[in-house]
This record gives C-alpha cells, structure tokens and sequence, in this order.
C-alpha cells in the first residue's frame, strides 16, 4: 500500500471533487472539503477524510441530501434555529458559524440550533472558527449511532455525544477541548485488539456493570461514559440541548450511521458564542486567558510527564506540523481513497 | 446531640436571622436563606445550611462584604456582566438569574457573566429556576479551593468546578444534572475513611500518578477528574468561562475559603440561558424531551438496579419528600447552628 503526504489544499480538492462527482453543487463541496480537510490538519483523522466514504455512501443511498437548501427557519436577536435539509452537517454548521458570530457580535452573545442536520465532523473545528473571531464557543451534538447506555441501564440509548468548548487566548492559539462523553472509543479498542494489548477499566462495561478490559470481548458490553453517573448526564444533557430542543432526534430515533445509508438521520447540533467585547475588553480577556494558560503549562508535572498540557495543545501542535509539512495518510485511507477516485472518475488526492 | 426536623421556612427564616445578625441587610438575607433552604430541599446537604457557619466566618473576617452593591456594570441585548461587590454569591447569582431570565426572553438568550461574586451554594438551584422560567440553562463557576491539578501535573491549580445543566420537561420536573469535574469529593472520602471501607480507583491519585484506594491516605494524593484528560479539560474550560472572560480569578489567584476568611475572593460564574419559545412552541418541545426522558426510564435496568434514572431525578424526588416532612437534620449539624444561634443571639432553627 503506498503512503501519501497531502497538503491541505490536496485534501480539501480531493474531497470537494469526490462530493461534486456525487451530485453536491461546487460551491457547497468546496465548503465541505475545506471543513474536512481542517480537521486533518488537527489531527481529528478520525473526522477528516476517513469519512469520505461514510459520507458519499449516505449521499448514494439518499440518508444525505447532496442539493441541500440550508436555512435559518426562526430567529431572534440572539437565536437562531437552522433546517439542514439533510444536507452535510459541515454545510449546516458553517451556516451555524456565520449566523451565530453575526449575532453574537450585534447581541453579545448567540445560541444556534440545528436540525435536520448530519454528522458535521470535527466539533472543534467549529468552536476554533468562532475563536477565530474573538469569541469563546461551546458546541455540542447528538452523535450517529446509539453505543453508551445509561447509567444503570443496558439500552443504548446514547451517542459519544461530543462537545467542544474554545476560548481565545492573546498567546494566539486558542484553549480549546474536544472530547466525546464515553471514556473508550471503538477506535482505540480496535487499536488495542490489534497490539494484543488490554484496555483500561471504565472503558467497556459488561450486561453485569463488570468491566471488560479484554478488547476482544468488548463486543459483549458497552461503553462506559466518562466519570460514571456524571458522564451519562452529561451526555444526556448534550444531548437535549442538541435534539429535542431543535426537532432533532435523541434516543430511540437516533439512526446509525454506520449501518444505515438510507434513512435520513435529523441530527441535532447546538453552537453558543459568547463575543469576548461584550464582557470587556478583548484584548484584557485575551491576555488573562493566557496568563492563566501560562501558569498551567509552566507548573510541576508529574513524574512520567515532561510538561503540562491545555486542552487544545496537541491539536495545535499537529495543526502546525501538518500544515508546514502536510498529512501523511496511511496506506489504507489512501487505497480506499484511490478506490473512491476510481469509482467516482476523479483524479485521486495527490494528483496536483 | 439534638436531632431536628425542619421546614424549608425554618431553614430560610434561621439562615436569614443569622445573616442579619452579622449586618447583611433583611431583604437580601431574606434572599439568600431562600436559595440556601432551596438546596437543602433538594438534597443538595453540602450546600446548604451546613455552609452558614462558613459564610458568616467570611463576613466577619472581611471576605465577604455584608452590604455589597450587587449590579450590572457592562451590558448587551444579550449579555450582561455582574459586579457581585464580593457579596454572597446567592446574592450575585439571584441578580444574575433574573437578569438573564429578562434578556433571554427578549432576546431568545443570553449569557450572564458574575466577578467579584462569592460560592452560590449548589449550582442546580439556579439552572432550575431557568427551567421554571421555561428555560435551557447551563451554569459554571470557579469553585473556592484548588483541589485539582491539571492532567500530567502534581500543582492542584483547579477547583472542583461545578457545572449544572437544566432542561424543562413536560412532566414537570426538569432533566437536570449537577455535578462537580471531580471523580470524587472530600466528603464522600471522609465518608469512607469513618466506615473503614476502601474509595473506587480513579478518585485520588498520588505524586506517582498511581491510584491511592485508603482514604485515610488521600491526603497524599491529589482529587482526580472524570475521564482524566477530559474531566481536567472540562474543569479548565468552565473555569475559563466563569473565571477570566469576566475579570474573576483561577488558578493561582483563586483563594482557599476553607482557611483564609479574610480575603476577598474575586469568585465568578457563568449563567447561559436560551429560552424554548426562541426554538420553537415550549410546549412541544417540553414534550418532546418528556418522550426523550420517558424512553431512559422505561429502558431495561442493568442487573442489581432496579430502574434507569435521570440527572436529578434523586434531586426531585428529596425535593418531594422534604417538602412534604422537612428535612432531618444530623445532629453535628442542629449543633452547628445551635452554636451560631447563641454566638449571634438569634432564635434557634426550630424556633418557630
């Protein structure tokens, strides 16, 4: 299997001519392939060109809209609510994005909700954009296939529903964490399964609420949210802000993604900013966030650390690596992306 | 030692004789009694009456400002800033509350920031009075002592930093989850060490980062946060948001209120609030989350649970009960406030 290194610019291209093969207007692909393309570069590769596939297959078998109208359906001064249309949930959140800093920066503050939406990738792709424009941002979403029960429960009622909080720091990249409620993903259970390695207890809980720390088993049980009782709420919280307060689905409803390419998902997402300006000087909030920021990473680590880290840090440092030297795909993302080029009639990602 | 069954009027009207005693003017005593009962009919014992002594230790020994001068100081349709005065924080965050209730029905939502503020005692009480106001609310503070050290650090830099999530439901109650980023809390651990039992894994981790199990040894270790990387995310994020984006402190600057009384706190919080009616119709969406909600209770239990529950479910249902029978009181605390009601020459808490 042959490596690839990719610049941002091959990844966006590759993706947005994959999406236009597939009937989503240039325009629309383009917004999509940069999106998707970002989240490489921060190293979310487990939301950035591997979902390609996932994707394009969604828009085949009709669960994604690939001429999806976006809209703002309600609004106020300081909300808004967005029909996606089914479109690709990066085309909903960019517009999520552009509403929510054009309220925030009139009102203050903004809250948006989507539905109708689908799986929009990388949450901190969108909290970092509104970073971008001097504001803080917490993001959430209802995720695509029912893996967690609740606490106490055996049902899988809920997604890893992830959520991301950035804040702007003067130091230049912003504080920004994105993490998913569940304590494993099946990423890094397969990962484990692979080396022959255990996995930690908390990860996998089995029918009995034993932990099962053998991945070749964690078939048998579930995942087990962060921090027990709490991370189940918290879960369930995002959850609610995400779906039924937008017309989105939670629980039951919720369609997965992975086995379904047919079925319409109306996925939920909600996005707040807070405009640093409308709380004081952004400059003066800025400079405290790094001062404080400061202080972390320059405190005493513990012993099999070498240094403090911020949420956020990882991600910057990768963002920094890949854009100065472009992604190194491996080789199995490149032979599907090869077979998606060859199957779509496109020139294949490192074409130019 | 004396046991007492009270009333929520007892536990407001004792809290509210005792604040005035020590120069907090009667209608803002009488505020802060209210919330403080509030939280003690919820259930939520650590934050209520058991604080008193605390908070009146801090006023006479300069921490908190008596007659402080709760207000507005920068505001947007959206948002507004609270300068708390170094008030009690129930006070900043009552001001806070129907602040933000105001804008967010004018405006869908808003975000309300507090500095110069004081611990407001338990964070559901205030994302509760926004589900009442048919209102999503979501609250954060920096909490009062470092308990904390960031992930890969031995400096405890972060408090147990509260967050409460609430959302209205159709059934009455709301869904509404209260909980702290830490795994475990000092009282649950001194809890244990009186029973001789050992404290989960993932509750203390000492200088080495192994887990410490004796509670009587968790003096050597550091509190750890759910989810490890996540949880210590999580807590810097609502620190960020509660503390630095309003001029408030963390990290080094935050004052241990357990041992120094006489220094002002500069504590803040955060209240977001987003009304329904901005979403769409209240009432279909409260019901919708009552669907969501009743999906989780009926779902099938894990074995050695008897049914699957939601976040606050236990707090509505020790609302229900103590309201109905008051609330026992253990004896260490009837001699707590028996002591402070013959200090401050005041009536005794079952006085009337």
């Amino acid at each position: 299997m042959r490596e690839v290194r990719a610049t941002q610019t091959q990844l966006a291209g590759f993706a947005a001519r994959a999406l236009t093969a597939v009937g989503v207007p240039a325009a629309d692909a383009a917004i999509v392939g940069g999106l998707m393309a970002e989240a490489e570069m921060l190293g979310a590769y487990a939301h950035g060109l591997y979902r390609l596939d996932r994707y394009i297959r969604m828009i085949r078998g009709g669960a994604i809209n690939p001429r999806a109208r976006v809209c703002v359906v309600r609004e106020t001064a300081a909300t808004a609510l967005i029909d996606g249309d089914d479109g690709l949930g990066h085309l909903v959140m960019d517009l999520a994005v552009s509403v929510g800093v054009g309220k925030a920066r009139n009102s203050g503050a903004a809250w948006v909700g989507t539905f109708n939406s689908n799986h929009a990738g990388a949450a901190g792709v969108y909290t970092r954009k509104a970073a971008q424009h001097g504001m803080a941002a917490i993001y959430g979403a209802v995720g695509n296939a029912n893996v967690l029960p609740p606490w106490g429960g055996i049902e899988p009622l809920l997604s890893t529903n992830p959520m991301s909080i950035a804040v702007p720091s003067a130091s230049g990249d912003p504080v920004a964490l994105d993490m998913a409620t569940t304590a494993g993903s099946f990423g890094k259970i397969r990962a484990a399964a692979e080396r022959g390695e255990s996995i930690p207890p908390g990860w996998v809980l089995g029918p009995d609420g034993q932990d099962i720390t053998d991945p070749r088993r964690a078939g048998e049980g579930y995942l087990a949210p962060i921090g027990g009782a709490k991370g189940y709420g918290l879960a369930l919280m995002i959850g609610l802000l995400a779906g039924p307060l937008n017309g989105a689905v939670l629980g039951r409803e919720v369609v997965d993604f992975n086995v379904d390419h047919g079925t319409r998902t109306n996925t939920g997402q909600f996005l707040c900013l807070i405009s640093l300006e409308a709380l004081g000087s952004s400059a003066v909030i800025t400079e405290r966030v790094a001062a404080v920021a400061g202080q972390f990473r320059e405190s005493a680590p513990m012993s099999g650390h070498d240094h403090v880290r911020l949420p956020g840090d990882a991600s910057n440092e990768r963002q920094r690596e890949n854009l100065a030297n472009g992604v190194l795909l491996p080789g199995s993302l490149v032979s599907d992306l090869d077979r998606l080029a060859g199957e779509l009639d496109v020139a294949p990602v490192d074409s130019s």
